[in-house]
């Protein structure tokens, strides 16, 4: 029975010499069977090791800070035998029924809780993007055991990832990059919690840590509220079927936690809010014909205190129901022209000294809706429009960039970060926008360093994200469009760029990977001709 | 319980007049439920009809030449009884439990057999893709019964698919083309049999009725033959798991005849052959560099009588594993150089008289092929390349068209029809080409007649094809590249083109059938934002 060409099983008596993980690469000569992304550091040896998946299991070093019973490692453990050893069919072995055989130690350094936060220094918790904090510091593999040291949990939850796909090498991973975020858009079409659940699981596979929840827009409101619920019963494609419960925002964050993915809500305003206004009525601002009302209706009202009530209301109950310490706020693509063409928000804009400077009154609604979240211990992601606007916003705010080509986000990526503010790098992995042909390599190349300013400046770029805006997806193309171009854009946030800097070289792995991707059941589609041993067999 | 917004069921005593299907079109107002691929001709009512899946079912009329015991229309019962009720749990009814209850009458004017032929006169069987016999003649839904007239089996199958799509007319088509073809590739990638028996499925649904297997090429000889069992053995990807064994090929033919569709075998030669090369040592011909063989191979070698014996004896075999009276034998995309570089090649090119012309010996191979197929009693289908080198082939070869854009395809449909050569043509419909938004209207608009010509030259192209090619396609992402982008060449190829001439107007319609596909299980990707009422809920 073998798993791949690397991997052969045998059955092994136990023993304490007993082999846990094969190491295969041959001296001087090139292997494209590797771990997806790379890691940064990595050396390798000749040897190669049997595998028995009846005396293999994964077990806590006896100076671990984490033992058994911890729920996130305990998971992840059941959840790597399964992949390790795909055809098994034997249930995992317990710890006690085989004490001599524990080939997979886990150390942590620290005993942790299970609470995510983005880069803010906490007193108790930890950070699970800190890069010191998030990867794991060793994993080897040499003869008689395999040991994975690691400061947390999340470490080990990404060590056991690369584990899983069968480490010829000791590796030694610090990230530059601290967000490696998914952007799934369930506004522009519903995607059914079994696809998200299933997107979260291709994320771990690719080191992803952050799902960004691009939860409602203009054409539906899924999101079912406890505090309005007419939002998604007015709002959303179906207030039935079409909504996403809290339990099912639950079950969303407890499967990406497990999986050491957090879970980053947007709620996007004032523009992009078409479909909030079915279920709250004075939210949306009444567009005018003249000196009549057309019928329409354009971005939130900026002019109506109800409309900073509702805000809070509702921002309070996500940042509850979101234990993320950051909420994305969105602020993009405001259009002036039902604003101006309002006698109310005319008035407002007099009495508030903006004349006629919509920026103004933009920036005005940014810096409340801002506030709010901090007021809620929160800290804010904006896209980059908000910037535009030079609103008065905090510090800490993170800038989304999303516009443009490499000369034009190069030049924002100087100019946000000059001006001191963290930005996170989306414009060149708009992965909804396909074409025919190998584009991953397009997501591949990208360099988000490479850019105008000084090391300070550098060190504010946190992260990158691959959207994956919902006009032309839902739940039957997602996969495939998504994987494993999306991965293309995982090394590049994992991986040291000097090392991966040949496309070429990635091809051959990232074809390897994709097939590891497809054995996993994830349909993700071929990079280009050819074959993987084992074909997807879903329909 | 309702299947859509259009059909209600509810508990009915039999009774002579029980109604059977809903008739919804309000007076003057355009819905966008319908029937896709849109009939030639229909008429509406503003009647609706309940429907009872407890009484409903299908039956023989009194008159018709077919009755209980046609196996394709057996089979078709039960697998329109379960689209047309997917929520219901209970058994088809048997007809002689509820005697009373024919609601649908199938008769067929004439008995026919099972076996299908393109557009060959022949005195026994019958024609599968004349238009006046393919087609149902006449379904018809007023109150108290429905009855469908066809003059053959698959007419019937093809008035089944329009009346489970919930028919609110009476309709009466008369294609003006012959094939409407989809081609997959099964060499770049290996695309399991699951996968092509479920793209049937989805063609049946489009009313598609040629499956044009292009089953081998250079990367893979999946094809396990059983008079060259080395072709596959090694010239497959894998020689046990990435192949098509002589019951798979079945399994594909019987699940096609059984909707209606043809199954047209592709063997393309002299090029795209290198597979083949590994299974069957002397059939390609060695490339020279200077006067040594350089170890690469080339096309096929037109020099050698053993070549001829080989292709003679494969297309035997392939001639009756597949019953179709076609047979597609390719001939594109001829490199030259190999067989210049070749001395041999050379000494024989002198030896017939062909100069350095090597589009003679080109022409040469083909009429040999094509001459083999002819004798096989079976014709011949070529890509056009074959017509360019104007090879003698016979009067009744078809020519394929895929090169160019419309201004370049449309010359040849002129110049090869003028030559009273019938073409099909591909050139417009090479889906596997992807791009971001909409290109299913490029599909939609395009004019196959409208080229300079006369009507007989009209009369020649005998039909379409929409092409997959496999570079960046297998099972991962095929269905969803395929549908319903195809579904809009369908209709093009189906309807009546004035009636059918308005890209926007068919966009609800096609949204409201790509909804449809989803709800039977086919994973259609979405056209634009939107939903479905019953989204994919498959993983």
């Amino acid at each position: 029975m073998e798993t791949t060409g690397l991997v052969s099983f045998g059955r092994y008596t136990c023993s304490h010499l007993y082999f846990l993980l094969l190491i295969v690469l041959p001296l001087g000569q090139h292997t494209v069977e590797g771990v997806w992304p790379l890691p940064q550091i990595f050396t390798s040896s000749i040897e190669r090791y049997p595998l028995n998946p009846q005396a293999f299991y994964f077990g806590y070093g006896r100076q671990s800070a984490a033992q058994f019973g911890c729920s996130v490692l305990d998971a992840a453990f059941i959840r790597y035998y399964s992949l390790i050893f795909p055809d098994y069919t034997g249930n995992y072995p317990h710890e006690d029924s085989s004490e001599k055989c524990k080939y997979q130690h886990i150390y942590l350094r620290h005993s942790t809780t299970g609470k995510s936060h983005i880069g803010k220094k906490q007193s108790v918790g930890f950070d699970v993007l800190s890069p010191s904090l998030l990867f794991p510091d060793n994993l080897s593999v040499s003869a008689g055991k395999a040991s994975l040291n690691a400061e947390t949990v999340w470490g080990a939850v990404r060590g056991l990832e690369t584990f899983s796909q069968l480490v010829y090498d000791l590796l030694n991973t610090h990230s530059h990059h601290i967000i490696k975020g998914i952007l799934l858009d369930t506004s522009r079409h519903f995607i059914p919690v079994h696809a998200i659940l299933k997107t979260l699981d291709a994320m771990a596979y690719s080191k992803f840590n952050v799902f960004h929840w691009h939860i409602v827009d203009d054409p539906s409101f899924p999101y079912q509220s406890q505090t309005f619920p007419d939002l998604s019963r007015k709002g959303a494609f179906h207030p039935m079927t079409h909504i996403y419960t809290q339990s099912d925002v639950r079950r969303v964050i407890s499967h990406a936690r497990l999986r050491g993915i957090r879970v980053l809500p947007e709620f996007d305003s004032p523009g992009h809010t078409k479909s909030w206004g079915k279920g709250q009525s004075d939210l949306l601002t009444p567009c005018y014909s003249g000196s009549t009302p057309s019928g329409a209706f354009g971005p939130v009202n900026p002019a109506l205190p109800s409309t900073y009530q509702f805000m809070a209301t509702l921002l309070k109950e996500v940042s509850s129901v979101f234990p993320d310490s950051y909420i994305h706020l969105g602020g993009d693509e405001v259009n002036f022209s039902c604003w101006k063409s309002n006698p109310d928000v005319r008035a407002f804009m007099q009495k508030m000294g903006f004349g006629v400077d919509f920026t103004k009154l933009e920036a005005f609604y940014m810096e409340n809706i801002v506030n709010i979240t901090t007021f809620l211990n929160k800290t804010a992601i904006v896209w980059q429009d908000v910037f535009d606007y030079h609103e008065l916003i905090p510090k800490d705010t993170v800038l989304h960039i999303w516009k443009g080509s490499p000369a034009n986000y190069r030049k924002e990526l100087s100019r946000m970060t000059k001006a001191g503010m963290r930005v996170l790098l989306a414009a060149p992995w708009y992965i909804n926008h396909i074409s025919y042909g190998q584009d991953w390599r397009n997501y591949y190349t990208v360099q988000p360093l490479n850019f105008s300013g000084t090391a300070e400046q550098k060190k504010l770029v946190i992260g990158g994200e691959v959207c994956m805006w919902g006009e032309y997806v839902d739940a039957t193309n997602l996969t495939p469009r998504l994987w494993p171009r999306a991965s293309a854009a995982a090394e590049r946030l994992w991986s040291d760029e000097k090392q991966t800097s040949s496309v070429d070289k990635a091809f051959p792995r990232l074809q390897d990977f994709r097939c590891k991707l497809v054995r996993r059941g994830i349909r993700a589609e071929p990079l280009y001709v050819g074959h993987c041993k084992h074909e997807y067999q879903g329909v």
